[in-house]
Formats: C-alpha cells, sequence, structure tokens
C-alpha cells in the first residue's frame, strides 16, 4: 500500500513513521509512506499557503491552489485515482471498521489541514472523502493522519510479523481487553491471579472472555449494543 | 501546565511538540511539555520494558516497575498528585469537554503504553485515569497523548495569541463549522458566494450560522440532538 501524506509541517513526520510497527512495515515494504510539504507548490515569491477568509472571522485559511497541485504532483489522471481523504473535525468519525476497508486501499493520499482549515473549493473540486478522529479541536489534520496510518498499517497482513495480536484486540470484537499480567509475580503486595499461573488452558480462556465482558459492561455498554446488533443483523 | 509524557518512544515527540502552536506555547511559558523514557527506569543489564504476558497470548506487556519508578521521579508524595492519565483503548472516550477539563488541571502524568499494553498492577497501584482517543486500535500511547497534548495546550489562555479562535470551532458550540473562502476570488471555475463579499456583517454571520446548522444536519445529526440536551438541561 502506498499512503501520501501532504501537509505543511512534513517534520512533524519523520520520527513517528521511522518508529516501532511503521518503521518496520516500511522496511518490510509492506507500505510506502512519503511525506510532502504543500508549500513547495506555491508559485509566489512569499511562498503564501494561507489567506483571511472572506466575510471576516478569525485566522488564517489554507489557499486552493498549492492543495490542488500537490494532490496533482501525485495523481496524474487518468491513472486511477487514490482514495483522497481530508482529515476534518467535520468528516465522518473514523472507527476500527473505517481502518479496516481504508486497509484494502491500493492508495491513500491524506490532506492535512492547519490553521482554521482549508478553503472550500477543496471539497468542491477534489471531492476528498473527510475523516474525523474524534470530537475535539486540533491544531491541524497531521495528528489525524497519523493515527489513520498507524491503525491502517498495523491491519496489513505481515506488519504485525507473523503473531495475530490483532485478533484479540480491542474493538475487533466488540469487547475491551481482559487485564493481563506479567512478571514479576509479586509487584509492592499486588499478585498475579492464581489461574493464570494455572496452565489450564480452556479455564485461561473462559476467564478472560468474562472479564473482557465485566469490563465492558462496567466502561462501555455501548459496544456490547453495537455487538447484538451485529448478532441481530447477521441472523437476518 | 506542566505536562510529562512517559514513553518508550521519546524521539517520536520531538519534532511534533516543537512544531506550530506546541511549540509557541513552549516558548511563551503557557505550557512546559517533558518527555520521560520509561526505559531509564530499569535496572537490569539488558534494559527490559516487556515480558510474556502470564496465561499466555500474543505479543509482550510492559512490566509494571520501570512504569511505577517513572512516574515517581516525577511525583514524589506527600506533593500534590498530579493528574495521572494512562492513554488505553479502555478508557473515557476524549472530546473536547474533557479537553477542557484538563486544561484546568496544574499538571498531567501521561503514561504511554506500546506493545499489547501494560501490566495490570498499573492500574491497581496507581490508579490513573484512563483515556481512549477513539474505537480505533493503534500501535501505542504516543500518538494519543500527542492528540491530548495538542488540544489540552490551545485551550490554555494565551496559547492562540490573542485571537479568539478557540470560540467558533468545531463542538465548541456542539455545531460542525460552515465553509470558509479565501483568496483567490476564481480558482479553476470555482467561486466565492457573493453573500462573503457583501459586507453586510449581520447578513454573513446569519449565512455561516445556517450553513453550520444545514452541515451539522446532513452529516452528523447526533451533535444536534446533544445540543438538545445541554440547552434541556440548563432549562429544567
Amino acid at each position: 500500500m502506498r499512503i501520501d501524506i501532504l501537509t505543511l509541517f512534513p517534520m512533524m513526520f519523520y520520527n513517528v513513521i521511522n518508529s516501532s510497527m511503521m518503521n518496520i512495515a516500511q522496511q518490510k515494504d509492506i507500505v510506502d509512506i512519503r511525506v510532502t510539504n504543500i508549500r513547495n507548490f506555491t508559485y509566489d515569491k512569499h511562498h503564501k499557503v494561507d489567506e483571511k477568509p472572506y466575510g471576516g472571522g478569525p485566522g488564517m485559511l489554507m489557499k486552493p491552489e498549492p492543495i490542488f497541485r500537490a494532490v496533482e504532483s501525485i495523481w496524474h489522471p487518468p491513472d486511477i485515482k487514490p482514495l483522497l481523504i481530508l482529515l476534518s473535525p467535520q468528516g465522518e468519525v473514523f472507527d476500527q471498521h473505517l481502518a479496516k476497508k481504508l486497509s484494502e486501499e491500493r492508495h491513500l493520499i491524506m490532506i492535512c489541514g492547519h490553521y482554521e482549515g482549508v478553503d472550500e473549493r477543496v471539497r468542491q473540486g477534489l471531492s476528498p472523502k473527510e475523516i474525523s478522529v474524534g470530537d475535539y479541536v486540533l491544531t491541524g489534520g497531521e495528528l489525524p493522519a497519523m493515527i489513520i496510518t498507524d491503525a491502517v498499517t498495523r491491519l496489513l497482513p505481515g506488519a504485525l510479523g507473523g503473531k495475530d495480536s490483532t485478533h484479540l484486540e480491542s474493538f475487533q470484537s466488540n469487547l475491551l481487553e481482559y487485564p493481563q499480567y506479567t512478571k514479576p509475580e509479586v509487584w509492592r503486595d499486588m499478585k498475579v491471579p492464581d489461574i493464570l499461573k494455572s496452565g489450564h488452558h480452556k479455564k485461561i480462556c473462559e476467564w478472560q472472555h468474562q472479564q473482557a465482558k465485566l469490563r465492558t459492561q462496567k466502561r462501555r455498554p455501548d459496544l456490547l449494543k453495537q455487538n447484538k446488533k451485529v448478532e441481530h443483523d447477521e441472523s437476518s
């Protein structure tokens, strides 16, 4: 998969995409992540990327031309159109199901808005899919682009290296994760539960599933409702 | 405000917290962001931070000792306890209201889990507030810690530099933002709406409010319901 990120702050990405899982996935050629500076596509003397909004209002808005040109430096029609994404608080809320869908694409181009946002003609003319990573206000689309790159890359075959880690994780089954313990066996008087040291594989699985359900019931009952909905949909 | 971030990947943070708004806020002494490597608090020869989970299961779990020690390197009882946060898919879902609440704290310590998660005794012994930035699976708590640092810092007085930008933004009023336009007046046959060039301040405001409502109705009707709820609560 190829992921292009268009941003005014390319430096923000370097240590992030070159650490941990994203770094390994790139080394293994599972994903090709490229970061492009939108400012390189300004043709005026001062490399101006933003201007005041028409009609007044605080802050600066990103101009349309450099964004169009940056996209067109990557996608040349009539080539197959990559999935164009605009990170925006006004978009569809990102979740694990959407991550799965995006992981089946061949090529993503993500546009990071910054300052007060982007000129509306980016939406009109480029028709990007708008995605929001949550109901909070951020300074730009850079952190959301990192979130999506991480969540999508780790779903690509081989990214987690043979381990079937993704199967048991939160949100894959709409259950939160059960409590987990590692060494030491006792830490400041807190002990690893006996059941986990019993070696009874079946009993351990039962305990973990029960704990996951209890925790989900207590903290995120909304997820259990979604589960029922899925079961219902599948049986109907 | 002081924000401490405890992580196994401190490098990921440097270009992020030293760019754009977070950089300016630090330069102005509005926020003091410090990143600590949890690995520095391992006392064994190999600096081991993770081990296999008891009871089996894939992947590695973060050991409790280095995390406890890292927290205790920052907070020394009987000093006032900072708000301890564990970034975790099992936490309360982060939103703008929670960002506002956190921005009123004096000192946050955020613990970034990585790999399969942290030993349960971190929850038992340190009682952190658990926060999730959305219903998706990430490789670690690093990106969520950046998200919270950004969302909280920009709410601190002075961070956005006199501009009252925060007031009009998405989620502050439970309305998505209205379309905005900047120069050029025409870009590839797409024009700035006449109303925005009219100079009629009142009419422009009405148009913007109407557009914001329309967009919210179409894309996120759930936010309008929250508005009604707030109005109802306030009038009851």
